[in-house]
């Protein structure tokens, strides 16, 4: 198979939302035309990179048309009107099949839209097709699912990561310039990481799951894949806003940008206390980090101390939460699952009620942690992965000289995220050997806006003046 | 052994806290005398009964001597002032070890009094000793305990129920006119039910639990023990407010009767939905029911569906909760553990996670159950055990034709509540050959004060009207 980057990219790879809704607005390109570029790119590039399972062109196009009357007729809807955007195959649509990457639900079809995805149709966004995800997002591998394995687009033979597989390598690949995906362990972050993407995991709750199938009720997350922090946070506030307020009717927009008052405080996590790392990833992400902050990176130590517990609480909170959603199904229906998700899934079912307890107070510990160091500190930097993307099925990895299991791997650097329900942030920070790398960008509780704010107005200094390095425009 | 009721009662039998408070203020009484009293009252009654594990004889007379001196100079604190009350052995006391009634802490002296002994300090109380828990509140029986057994005063062969067994037996027996216990699945109701006392369980979460061990966070509540709703609401006041509100000073004490604005509306809860009872027990309470509260009593159906899957969960939870307090001493020090204790935390051990969060979805369902029957009626009336006291060390008791453990049993009434924090009361129906039984009444979030109003104003009708019916005082 060839790798589809860099040389043969879809029409929206590197495209910014922001510069579409210009040329929208002047007349230069119509919705329909977006939606056009959309299907042929998703055509040509599909089939190899398995990214979309369901595609709705003939209502995408529908939508499209409605969405370029509007325009001319004076109802702008805001900077998503008329942008074509997939959706994870997790999150309901009433128009489109919904299978939660699993054969329990081969022949599902929702009946209502996700509350995000209700909101961004308001916000005017043409709701184009399905993006595969890891069976019912349960992998962060994102090549075990009803509908097989999405490919890296810059190595085909390598694995996008998971779970919002096809969300992340559709935008990655530019058949689409903005998706949802969903992240309960890093399953946003993960293949935006190894994709080269941006993917924005907001604070827990701040944008509202219902309509999106659960994998871990304390611990999922929904948000945007896009291009940059800048569309990331279009998307982000379409569909952010308690679920109580208005939850049928269209949300107000807030495209105002907050002007940070002062450079950012930020500082590096060192990564060795969450378990192995190839170094040359690491330190290629921290000197863009360097760069793209442009100040000297202070280190922040003190995580060998919290780390160990952590991983245990957080493989048992999610372990029992997803063992309740799915118990009747491994009963009923076992051989429906794939293998290793169904292996998966018996394991959890043995987490006992105490350690589940005993894990939930433990993330309260190290959220009282965080909201400390926070006092200091306004942004956390990381890696987002310790690695370049493994191959296709690949369960095992020499890292730093350990033999370490992918899904481990895969998963060290942002899980912690979730157990804490902080904003965290993936942004294509070069690439090594070929292949993306990601920074993690984490914020305080109820930082989103911020973290977004400061990222996009970095974002524009740096491909204002580019510094000669090609990656931070994640090229 | 003797029992020691009816006959020999100690000083403070039936009597109430609002007219020794009149007497102490006329000059009639002196804390030193009611101190004397208690102290001499469980001089003669505890060997027999085993209600104390501790007492503070000279700092309770000299607490004591205070109040007098206090009031004398006009200070009066409320109340309580000058009144002796005891504290179940699970609720820290600085002046006194507390033990938990078990041989892990037989050695142990916290440093600060419980919130809750706080608040009754500075309400005026006499804080006068420790009363026997059953081994860390956690058995219905109130029999195994660092301590031994409490008896129960009308028939000293027999269990007073618990955990909170030595303050009911206290209070029953009329060595203090008050105490403090706590309420896991019935902790409070049980044994004032099987001893003859009020027994009052607030809403979840409406008296803090600062300083009290827990046994499972989720279901633990503390609350009076007393002679009547009346006597029992002054010590809520007391008690209750927010943990945030004021946690160090003293509370303001507010005695003022709300008054109810129209008789209560009331519905009898069939029980057989809940287990096995004896009919002449429930009938007794039934009728003592109808005659307290002036009205036929409408039947309210319906918790056949919902009581098998809350029986599960109840179980789900607490046992879940109480193993993830005492793995440690589990692993540890297992042999320090009463054996039938330590097999009941073994078997606790291995609720699975996703069951307890299963658990957790059940309560939620029962709540809301809960909140639409009490759209229709004020006060919910049922037993609050469906047997009279079983002997000491009984375990498995003939109920209705069916042989069920004496552990269910006395738990199959009262745990509901507790699941779904309501605010539950047990008042005394009569005696069966005998032996007290005790009527439950149950209120909707948030109508603590309203309940035990209603209660206390019923208390003063029946009172001054005797129906010719000595079981109306308990008597």
């Amino acid at each position: 198979m060839t790798p589809v980057l860099p040389h043969s990219p879809g029409d929206f790879f590197g495209a910014s939302v922001v510069e579409l809704g210009q040329r929208l607005r002047n007349g230069q390109l119509t919705s329909v035309a977006l939606t056009h570029a959309a299907l042929e790119s998703i055509e040509r590039l599909n089939p190899v990179i398995n990214a979309f399972v369901h595609v709705n062109a003939e209502g995408a196009l529908a939508q499209a048309v409605l969405a370029d009357a509007a325009l001319a007729a004076g109802q702008d809807a805001g900077p998503l009107h008329g942008i074509p955007v997939s959706i994870k195959d997790n999150i309901d649509t009433f128009d489109m099949p919904t299978t939660y990457g699993s054969a329990h639900f081969a022949e599902h079809q929702p009946l209502e839209d996700a509350l995000c995805v209700r909101r961004l149709r308001d916000a005017g966004a043409v709701i184009l097709g399905k993006t595969l995800t890891h069976e019912f997002a349960y992998g962060p591998t994102g090549d075990r699912s009803l509908q097989g394995a999405s490919k890296n687009p810059w190595d085909t033979t390598r694995m996008t990561g998971g779970s919002s597989a096809g969300s992340a390598a559709a935008v990655a690949s530019g058949m689409v310039p903005l998706a949802l995906g969903t992240d309960t362990g890093g399953s946003i972050r993960i293949p935006t990481g190894l994709c080269g993407a941006v993917g924005f995991k907001p604070g827990f709750d701040v944008v509202p799951m219902q309509g999106i199938f659960p994998l871990s009720k304390t611990l999922d997350h929904v948000g945007p894949i896009a291009n940059s922090a800048e569309d990331a946070a279009l998307v982000f506030a379409a569909i952010s806003a308690p679920s109580g307020l208005n939850p049928l009717g269209s949300q107000p927009f807030n495209a105002q940008p907050f002007k940070s008052e002062h450079a950012p405080r930020v500082a590096w996590i060192d990564v060795h206390a969450f378990g192995a790392a190839d170094p040359v990833v690491t330190q290629t992400i921290y000197r863009f980090a360097e760069t793209f902050f442009k100040q000297p990176l202070e280190r922040l130590q003190g995580f060998d101390r919290v780390m160990p517990g952590l991983r245990k609480a957080m493989a048992a909170i999610q372990r029992a939460e997803a063992y309740e959603v799915h118990n009747e199904r491994v009963a009923d229906n076992p051989q429906l699952f794939d293998p290793e998700v169904l292996e998966r899934l018996q394991m959890s079912a043995e987490v006992r009620g105490w350690e589940y307890i005993h894990a939930m107070k433990a993330r309260d510990a190290l959220m009282a942690h965080m909201a400390a160091v926070f006092e200091e500190v306004d942004l956390l930097l990381m890696p987002t992965l310790p690695l370049t993307a493994p191959a296709l099925e690949q369960r095992e990895v020499k890292l730093g000289g350990e033999a370490v299991s992918v899904r481990e791997a895969v998963l060290s650097l942002t899980s912690a995220w979730n157990l804490t329900g902080l904003p965290a942030i993936n942004i294509p920070a070069g690439q090594v050997n070929g292949l993306p790398v990601g920074l993690q960008v984490v914020a305080a509780k109820g930082r989103d806006v911020q973290l977004l704010d400061q990222l996009r107005e970095l974002e524009r200094q740096a491909w204002r003046h580019p510094p000669g390095d090609a990656r931070l425009r994640g090229e």
